[in-house]
């Protein structure tokens, strides 16, 4: 039997999490793999004690030196952050011929292009599994079980923080500053919550889909990218109320040969598998020919749920599996001609506060007309003669130049207080 | 670059959508492989018209002479049945060392240990990914992605047929003879359709899935099997009342370390992604440790999402992937125990017919409460003193013999009207 040592660098949640499913399920793997797994090293910062027993293996101080070291085959990077030791000590991993696996979502959506060409060059594998959407196996569905596909459009729940936060204030009609406090307090989110609440986490995410299923160069900086943070619990009970449910969405589809790629607050009709998607589940659904849509949801996050990616990856590295790091030789990845959200159709949701007077409804949905964006409903909430009340509007399908045109037009009424709140409407 | 040579035995809905996807995708996937997978041969029945272009295929008449062709690496059985001429080329095929991939989930239910040890002597692969759940690559979720866990429990929606069938009653109301006839009408069932309703095919695919995920010898006959025939409109709309959606769920389980293989109707909460699987769609919820649960659905059937299975299969066995055919060797695979339906706990909807008279209720619910089981809800459908009206029980967790018991108690008190009819509450 072959044996295959692995190198385990980071001993945090998911670094601990890999190392457990891999003592506990040790004769299983090696059944199933024909391949003896062994851990040969750890690294990390501390050496306190973790829960599980590390006394087998080395303990290496110098991520480097673990990146290098002569009897590893599989180096396992679970530091995180998109540069700095992380970067340095993968490089080196793949330049020293080691099979690299990763759940740093950051360093791939940034740097994936670079490692992925290195990787090749070494002849040795780069997978991340574990960097997007946890214990869902999205990647390989992606590259291996969809491969007679052409992929047209990715949508995904790609962080589980948001989606609690939604999903409570949805639930309970509360806004959203309490459900960010009792997500801290349930440490589903960070002290600073901003990479999380904030989309980047997600952006990077879905950078990395859009990459394997577009057989294009992850591009990061191109992802168009808000968050939640601005999310009023109003808009979330009128959605509910037409039938829909609020979903942070990381979306990218090609528009006109074009890569768009996405992260904003979307509505769901509330009878799609994606609006049942709640608390901290993550979930991605591929509109792909021929086969249709295909959903997979799943835990995005913790040390089960992305240890079992994790491990996934070491299994597939171990028993010889050997795909290009995005589904095709990196020197075939195009450089995909990037969108903004401004291209294409789409339907909308939009929320306005209007004074309650006589002849607004008719002003506002003339602005609509004009522009050639027909109305699906309309649905004033509360009667207060002279005072600002919220209209609500959901749209057919509509050229999103001409939606933005429209809500700037009503932005400028002067029966219009604030800025209009705009969010595309998900149908599969 | 390597060749792979490939033959198609079966020219239905499946072979065509194949060779459909392996013509227009064939740059794509040998730009992902790194192999040119060629199409040497096909064959089939007759040598009509199917809209595809076959020119460029040798057409052989016997399939057997296809499977033991020279030139053949990978032959693809899509003829189907459980005996006859697919099991016999298959066993010819593997026999003289080639590569099988097929989507007969019938002979591999029933006679999938004996190929997969052919396969194993003979150094090749047999793949099976079509044969469940269409193209949902749900074999290779279980298979790859989530090899560092421990399953335990599958539960799927495994039938288009029924699974159109039921949701289109449940939407509109209506009984089921005139769904079927609608199925029927729009291809989605066959002129006899038992092999669809009765439940039969559910219970070949989740026999599949159970040796997969339990590592199990497939075990078609221990399956405990029963279709959608008799289901009545009313007691969909009561599920609804209560806010479940009615699914024919096809569930294997560990039991006290024994496996239990059931497919039979049950109620699944309204807000739980699997009840929002509509239509033909299918879909499979896996319940393993450490992962918790990941579920998957997509399209169950038709041409492209069975052939895009088909491919994948093709692909992985092009590039040289190996796996053991039921995840780990044959020669290791358990002899399941096998429970019947009758062992462990569940809750459950129970609907009778009752005289409404004063102090049935008392004496129904007396019935359940000396065999311990709790209720938690009753309702009483319609009044009419002295005549017969429904009453529906949902139970709290509860022992499956007593269940048992007491249904059949139930049914010989004098104040009930017909067999009572029991569902089980399928909470995630």
């Amino acid at each position: 039997m072959n044996h295959v040592n692995v190198a385990i660098a980071g001993l945090g949640t998911v670094g601990v999490g890999t190392i457990d499913i891999l003592q506990r399920q040790y004769n299983k793997i090696q059944d199933k793999l024909g391949v003896s797994l062994q851990i040969v090293a750890v690294c990390a910062r501390s050496k306190r004690d973790r829960g599980i027993d590390l006394s087998g293996y080395d303990y290496v101080e110098d991520v480097l030196s673990l990146a290098t070291r002569e009897d590893v085959d599989i180096f396992v990077e679970l530091i995180g952050g998109a540069d700095g030791i992380a970067l340095q000590a993968t490089k080196l991993a793949l330049a020293h011929g080691k099979h690299v696996v990763t759940a740093n979502k950051a360093m791939i959506a940034e740097h994936g292009f670079e490692l992925a060409s290195l990787a090749e060059k070494n002849g040795v594998n780069l997978r991340f599994e574990a960097a997007v959407a946890g214990g869902i196996p999205i990647l390989k569905v992606l590259q291996e079980g969809l491969i007679g596909n052409e992929v047209r459009k990715i949508s995904g729940i790609l962080n589980g923080t948001c989606n609690y936060i939604l999903s409570a204030m949805s639930e309970e009609s509360t806004e959203f500053s309490v459900m960010l406090q009792r997500a801290q307090d349930a440490g589903y989110a960070e002290a600073d919550p901003s990479f999380d609440i904030d989309g980047i986490d997600a952006a990077h995410k879905i950078a990395i889909l859009a990459a394997l299923a577009f057989g294009t160069k992850p591009n990061f900086a191109a992802v168009s990218v808000s968050g939640i943070r601005d999310i009023c619990i109003d808009d979330i009970n009128y959605a509910r109320e037409l039938g829909f449910r609020v979903k942070l969405l990381a979306v990218a589809e090609m528009v006109n040969e074009k890569l768009q790629q996405r992260v904003s607050l979307a509505l769901v009709p509330a009878d799609e598998p994606l609006a049942a998607v709640d608390d901290v589940f993550n979930a991605v659904l591929v509109d792909a020919q021929p086969v249709g849509h295909v959903m997979i949801d799943g835990r995005g996050a913790g040390a089960g749920p992305t240890g079992s990616a994790v491990v996934a990856d070491i299994a597939d590295v171990a028993r010889g599996a050997k795909l290009p790091v995005f589904g095709k030789p990196s020197q075939h990845l195009r450089e995909a001609l990037e969108v903004g959200e401004d291209i294409g159709t789409g339907a909308f949701y939009v929320r306005l506060l209007v004074r309650d007077e006589p002849g607004v409804l008719a002003a506002i949905t003339k602005i609509f007309a004009e522009n050639h964006i027909s109305i699906d409903s309309v649905i004033q909430k509360n009667r207060a003669p002279g005072e600002y009340v919220p209209l609500v509007l959901l749209t057919h399908e509509a050229s999103r130049v001409a939606l933005f045109k429209v809500t700037n037009k009503i932005a400028e009424q002067s029966v219009v207080l604030e800025q209009p709140v705009v969010m595309e409407i998900q149908r599969p």
